[in-house]
């Protein structure tokens, strides 16, 4: 699919990535509006935009495909505008995060497509705005019954010429995904964090005392207020009815230890081990046979080269690799998959004979 | 400190390496006893082991120090008979995950000194053992009144000996804090996927449309059931408290959501990204400072040797390093810490002109 004329309303990191993505795939002529003076500029600037345009009508007036990238907060009627200013022949796509609103505020227009590319980037600004952004990423699109399948097929088109992959779900459905693929962990990070750091203990700082499994459970805490308050706002049904969930779950464990159950706990966490079997089968062909190597390396330069070039040089195929750094003293721990047991066992007497000490386990443990 | 005769009772992973680190550290003679014959053999053929004993009795007969590793549900049992069949010149330490049970069952011993290294390991037996497990560990000992002033150097010297790096803290202390860092995050992390395995939401896996999001958080869910079953049993006293308090947090979330208090939200996710911070900076000198390189790359050998060594020979100091394979077909995403603003767009200007399309942005973002 080739649009060759492309409004993109709202040039931030998403909507200048868009343009620049389009432009990559086609000969795409841009026209970008931001309220924003300066996030247009710098969209000018970073070569997403050809024409900034000084209004939505102006924008829109000639446009094949109108994207709307706005925060969620003026998504919806950001959505309206460029429904209302743009002529027949224009379809318009938005980007948000959160679909059951701003498919409302569409008012069953027939040209219009809500999507939304999960590229979990934390960045902001179309300075940071890249080509690749949406490479091997999942976008969903929630066409209506309104919606005209012609139009349908161009954003899929369109989609898929981003170097993302489309995939259509219904806007409700979309909301309650999210809030339990995103928002939930999203809320719990936040949550988890906050009391470790609201408590100390006997002087100690438990966020001092953090191991790797608070680290990796932490990672997104904190992220971006000015996206994730209106995240959370403009989802907190679908996030409310997860989270009432997530405590009656806390009730059966809470159950479990005040009784002692044994039995309770094994069945949790068979399950538990089930069901990241499950996630992890959509990203390795055969999870059962991942190994996890754990290396410990000194903080310096070249150990990384070292340890790659090594198992590249024996076409050891690497799944994830893992550096977390601890500190400078005190170094910081390698994590390397492998496929297969005999793999992982030959890639760790390579790293051995480098001189580190490696230790091998399943990823996925002993059940 | 160099232990001249240690014995080792319980001769798994954590036991093993215990010796293994020991023998790297000085010339130590270790005597293993462990009531499973093959966990002893395989330890003994690990050359961890230099002498396998019939009873606890005659391993502790003549050490210097005894180490006690066995299966938190065990320990308490174990340590009491160690110290019963040991003579007085043996002092007698632990390695579980939780110490109030151990600590009152030693019944104030002067000889004896409970710890708990912290090095997340998810493997098990003998055959996985390296004397660097311990390296650049935390390893938390609980000394008590009672104990031998002495004892507890030696104790605290052997520690540091094995490359770990001792933490004195008082045992109820010590379980209220792993509640919170460590016991907690995977309780949370069983819970969250397998409410997202319980789900399924008009036909779409949320497991399926897991982010990064969610693979981060549910990174140690599942964890080996031989472990954590006695864990969570062992220390539900705390545990209850610390998901207690969640509750409570949760309560104030959900009823923020409920009236949409967003002046809530902004100072929770305020506090979150401070708590965050905070826990950064004891990994690195200036969390602040740290760029995020976000890099789409193709599944291909070679491709993370020809990363790193690009970087490497521009002596370009990576953070963190990690490879998030999401699948064949569509490559993977990785991720670079760099610290400095300067040095980061050094590094992607480097990547870029190796055809990698490079996302930068702050760690932290913007507050």
């Amino acid at each position: 699919v080739n649009v060759r004329r492309l409004a993109v309303i709202g040039t931030g990191l998403i909507g200048a990535s868009v343009a620049l993505a389009a432009k990559r795939a086609g000969r795409t002529e841009v026209v970008g509006y931001d309220p924003e003076v300066q996030a247009l500029e710098a969209a000018a600037d970073r070569g997403a935009v050809d024409s900034p345009a000084n209004s939505v009508a102006e924008a829109v007036a000639e446009a094949e495909l109108a994207v709307v990238a706005a925060p969620v907060a003026q998504l919806a009627a950001q959505v309206r505008a460029v429904l209302e200013a743009s002529p027949d022949v224009c379809t318009v796509a938005d980007v948000g995060s959160t679909k059951m609103g701003v498919c409302s505020a569409a008012l069953g227009s027939a040209r219009f497509v809500g999507g939304h590319p999960v590229c979990g980037s934390e960045a902001r600004g179309a300075e940071h705005a890249t080509a690749e952004l949406f490479d091997g990423a999942t976008w969903f699109l929630t066409p209506l019954a309104a919606t005209d399948p012609e139009r349908y097929r161009l954003v899929h088109g369109f989609v898929s010429s981003l170097g993302a992959t489309p995939v259509a779900v219904d806007p409700v459905a979309h909301d309650r995904l999210v809030a339990l693929t995103s928002h939930l962990p999203h809320a719990l990070a936040n949550l988890l964090v906050n009391q470790a750091g609201a408590n100390r203990i006997d002087g100690h700082e438990p966020l001092a005392a953090a191991g790797g499994s608070l680290r990796d459970m932490t990672r997104i805490a904190g992220a971006n207020p000015r996206i994730w308050i209106d995240i959370f706002l403009d989802n907190a049904g679908p996030l409310r009815e997860a989270l009432g969930e997530h405590r009656r779950q806390l009730d059966r464990l809470e159950q479990a230890l005040e009784t002692g159950d044994a039995g309770f706990l094994a069945k949790w966490i068979g399950e538990a081990a089930g069901n990241r079997q499950q996630m992890l089968a959509d990203a390795y062909p055969d999870p059962g046979a991942l190994q996890q190597l754990r290396v410990h390396v000194p903080d310096r330069p070249g150990v990384l080269a070292g340890i790659t070039q090594a198992l590249g040089a024996e076409r050891i195929n690497i799944e994830d690799f893992e550096l977390q750094h601890m500190s400078p003293d005190r170094g910081g721990t390698l994590t390397v998959l492998i496929t297969g047991e005999s793999e992982a066992h030959r890639a760790a007497e390579l790293l051995e004979a480098q001189g580190y000490g490696v230790v091998v386990a399943p990823v996925l443990g002993e059940q």
